[in-house]
């Protein structure tokens, strides 16, 4: 991709989120982003097919980076740990400072339409990781589970962590929803 | 509710099952699934705001009894068991035979929007549960993950069960779940 073209696509992000902030998601068009980025709505929509997509295009990037730290991963005896270290190894800090993920968190939330997209694209990941699992060779139901609960784990962690103040690293919130987990894993697993 | 209403409600859930089986969701409306059940399509509306509802109309049943069931639960020192048992108490049979349930759930997971919509369901049921587990005392993260956790590891079961023969039942296979997870939690839960 020629240099240019790349800089509209960042153009485009970074006005978006300027304008959402400014005057809420709802409220903004794709021709005003266009305009604020200094390019063309044609250009617009070259890169996005609508405004949705721009707080979502992260996320293909993110699932790539991810499958690759499961495929690298040394080891997979522990599939749980696999899964929740690619994701806390992840270049949380590249996709902007904490304040902006916080504020793409708030506006995901606020509109129900953006959240059950965030929702769907969680469960791709699962249904990924839990395949990337079980190409390594991890048995299909730890291969499952461990995707599943990784990513709560993971999710819980980073919505704490995005709460939390300055100070506070991801790492560190993620090593400790690991052990509030380790104490309530029940002491017998036969529930019923 | 008179008799005859609590009827209609259930002869169009009845006719929606019937004809989404016959002619696929998107190919079926309202007014034939009100033509199919015997009552007018303004009777349809009187129930559900449209054909999507149907297949969600047990949901607020399920979430009222799970809540319950956190509720009532004798303690709450091992809070994931507590989910767990309260999502696998449920009478699950009494949403229909288990072939029913396996169409409802392949209709869902091959319409994008009715997915959506599912997922949505999931999460407010994780929410509602981490609440109901802090309004028992525990801890918020505790809450937070036990909720996650568990519906994580109901689904993963319910799936599996969903997909197996008939003469597996559903506890057997959520204590299996149960049993991988342990086996899946890493020595140290350090990880980074």
């Amino acid at each position: 991709m020629p240099r240019w073209e790349h800089g509209s696509q960042e153009r485009l992000k970074q006005a978006a989120m300027e304008l959402f902030d400014e005057q809420g998601f709802e409220g903004t068009s794709a021709v005003q982003i266009a305009q604020r980025a200094g390019v063309t709505t044609r250009t617009f929509f070259r890169y996005f097919p609508d405004k949705q997509s721009i707080l979502f295009v992260d996320a293909d990037l993110l699932r790539a980076a991810l499958l690759q730290g499961i495929h690298d991963a040394p080891d997979v005896t522990e599939p749980l740990a696999v899964v929740v270290r690619a994701l806390v190894d992840f270049d949380w800090e590249g996709l902007g400072p904490r304040e902006s993920q916080r504020r793409r968190d708030a506006m995901i939330r606020s509109n129900p339409e953006l959240l059950e997209r965030e929702l769907n694209k969680q469960q791709q990941m699962s249904d990924a990781f839990g395949y990337a699992l079980r190409q390594r060779g991890v048995e299909p139901p730890a291969a499952e589970l461990a995707a599943r609960v990784g990513i709560q784990v993971f999710q819980a962690s980073y919505l704490e962590w995005l709460a939390a103040d300055g100070e506070t690293d991801l790492a560190t919130v993620v090593n400790a929803s690991m052990s509030t987990l380790a104490a309530i894993m029940p002491a017998v697993t036969r529930l019923t």
